[in-house]
């Protein structure tokens, strides 16, 4: 007899969430195993609070709808940063909701923070003979997740910030002077999205000059002499720096002493501002600091196609392992060739990706850490791949309507 | 008898400025009165050194690579912030160089200083009897222009910071907690980028809240208040700011009291991150600064299609008005209908438009400057209209190569 599925999102957004979320739903809509797909809003959090939608209703007869989803940044379905407690009410609580809907598929599409309430959740229902089919589905733009050969979102967030890199070098390239540009990318403890810098290279252009990964220990004073060297060679330097550099001793470089706003606080963001300020003092040149912030992992109008298309898959995996029986597994892919580049999709146990980090390798970077070698290259190339036939209005991307998620909650303090 | 013809870039630059450059190479090379094709590199400080190029080498049997030229951001020619001298000495020196290479026509492409250069030179050819016609090629960002309907290179601005501002929108939508974004334009005197920020709005997002031009008096009081009333209505806030906000006093906002980098320089730049200090402090909750900088003048990939094709038929319209004789004009568009859209083209003289600025109508402002009113949407909506088909190579836009403007000069002091 089918049941009904439901489906949520969860951490931090990427421009292709909503593709694993169409993947997931437009397979869904196809099985006789499942009846009604209903969505959390905010995730758990939100379903705990009752907040869920009927997605059947929305999209069942309107595929165009589905597609609009795929191709939209951000999350359809809100998010939240919560994790189980382990307390066996909550875990009551979520069954009972669960059971009040008959859920027998249940999907949760995030982060290694994520993936630890399809663990725990699974774990708790197996152990209490409840059959509801468990499972995750990647996603991040930092690239952290074990268990994977990529994250989905990374692709597209890679090939903003390529994308970013190379139209400031070609912007910085007219002037007949001396100058400096630092990018600030996001990743705190996994230079990924950092190295993915290295793509923005082509032909005689060899921007970005210098790449500082969080995973090497950083010394301003050696930045400061990089920069200098690299001025003698070039007219305009570009350096990419993590957002999550720290000195030698563990601390970030963005909370060094001295770097407060007017009123006196230590800043938490702003490595690649403190670092620009470092630059006008010790060197004199023009020098900008440019931090994408979330610009980068929410640019749908530069997705990599290939990431939009193995987020829509790995949502197609998920719903059908559950189908299939399994639970406590998420979707996952493995990468078989670099050129022709090509992947398998599978599942994998949960508890392999559950609060796990993978950092760049270090023998990928060159002997001083601030390039990357062929073989990053080569990982990282084939998954920026691809332009997205994004749909536009009036001059616009014309993103799917997200107002249901707007609840004019009042959470802050005035 | 044919002539040489020389073209030259200057000031700031676009996505669309080398659109420009390739209409009026493409149309130069169709023409019997033009033999060969001389670019200046590095404008007319570069062209006082003796440093040019031969574009009909480059591009005569290349048409391709002139239509790459077409969509690629920056300046091909390079840039230079000079102006003339009221000097008999230079004059003479650039009329010797012109003559030496044969030329019969000369343009510039830039804003209003650079045609300033046009106005001076053509006075003085004129006056002198020189039979060298020059005309200009009107850009820049920042819509300021005075004898054009509206500046090419700001459509694409404009769809650039639009679509940052809901790519913002949709990012912050997601969390059930109060937020605000502050969102910083170019456009120091001008706020018609700020302003074009209105066309991110579609549908139930109606972001951004607030907008605040440069046209009008800033008020840091006001500012908090207006963010707490809009964080009274809606979960997040998003606020587009001018870099050239002032107070009542005319005293930039960035350059207030206590906006100090760590050694106390006062910052020129951040008006953005200076308002968002003031958020953490006056209102608390959670707050982000973001400053495309230079990004939302060199996204090639986004540009908007009205925009290229625009800029590339001013660069022909420019060639065509010297052949037929015509000197000390620029190239201009005038708006003949808003639905459907529609120009014409001509030339003005540039007497018009040299040193001369445009601000935003603050009719086309809401009654406390904080908004833009149909007649705005209505003028800004047609020009960013229009999808590039950006040519992509290992998943990054194709840009025709510059390494010839790397030329490596040591200004600056160690």
């Amino acid at each position: 007899m089918a049941k009904n599925m439901i489906i949520g999102q969860s951490g931090g957004p990427t421009a292709v969430i909503n593709s694993s979320l169409a993947g997931a739903i437009d397979y869904a809509f196809g099985q006789k195993e499942i009846d009604i797909v209903y969505g959390m809003i905010n995730g758990i959090e939100g379903f705990l609070d009752g907040n869920t939608i009927n997605l059947s209703d929305i999209f069942k007869s309107n595929p165009y709808e589905l597609n609009r989803m795929k191709l939209t940044p951000a999350m359809y379905l809100g998010s939240c940063r919560y994790k189980l407690k382990n307390d066996e009410k909550e875990y009551e609580k979520i069954i009972d909701l669960l059971k009040e809907r008959n859920i027998g598929y249940f999907f949760y599409i995030g982060g290694n923070d994520s993936m630890d309430t399809v663990y725990k959740l699974s774990k708790y229902t197996v152990s209490h003979g409840i059959d509801i089919k468990i499972a995750g589905i990647p996603k991040t733009i930092d690239n952290d997740l074990v268990g994977i050969d990529h994250s989905p979102g990374f692709g597209s967030a890679a090939k903003y910030i390529s994308s970013a890199v190379r139209a400031v070098a070609y912007d910085t390239s007219i002037y007949n002077v001396k100058s400096v540009h630092i990018i600030e990318t996001m990743g705190r403890n996994a230079g990924w999205l950092t190295a993915s810098s290295v793509l923005a290279r082509h032909g005689d252009s060899i921007a970005p000059h210098l790449i500082y990964l969080p995973e090497v220990p950083f010394s301003t004073e050696k930045f400061i002499s990089d920069v200098k060297q690299k001025l003698r060679e070039y007219n305009s330097v570009i350096a990419v720096v993590s957002e999550g550099l720290k000195d030698k001793n563990g601390r970030y470089i963005c909370a060094q002493k001295g770097n407060v706003d007017r009123f006196g606080h230590v800043m938490l963001s702003g490595t690649g501002a403190y670092l620009k300020a470092c630059i006008e003092d010790e060197i004199g040149c023009k020098v900008r600091a440019l931090e994408p912030s979330v610009l980068q992992r929410s640019g749908g109008h530069i997705s990599s196609l290939t990431d939009v298309e193995e987020a829509f898959n790995l949502g197609t995996v998920a719903v059908k392992a559950a189908i299939k029986g399994q639970t406590g597994v998420f979707s996952t892919l493995k990468r078989t060739s670099n050129i022709p580049y090509s992947v398998e999709y599978k599942t994998e146990d949960v508890s392999v990706v559950a609060n796990a980090e993978k950092t760049v390798p270090l023998e990928w970077s060159n002997s001083d850490g601030h390039d990357g070698t062929q073989e990053m290259i080569d990982y990282l190339n084939p998954l920026i791949e691809g332009v997205v036939q994004m749909p536009y209005r009036n001059g616009l991307p014309d993103y799917i309507d997200i107002s249901h998620l707007d609840i004019k909650k009042q959470k802050y303090r005035e």
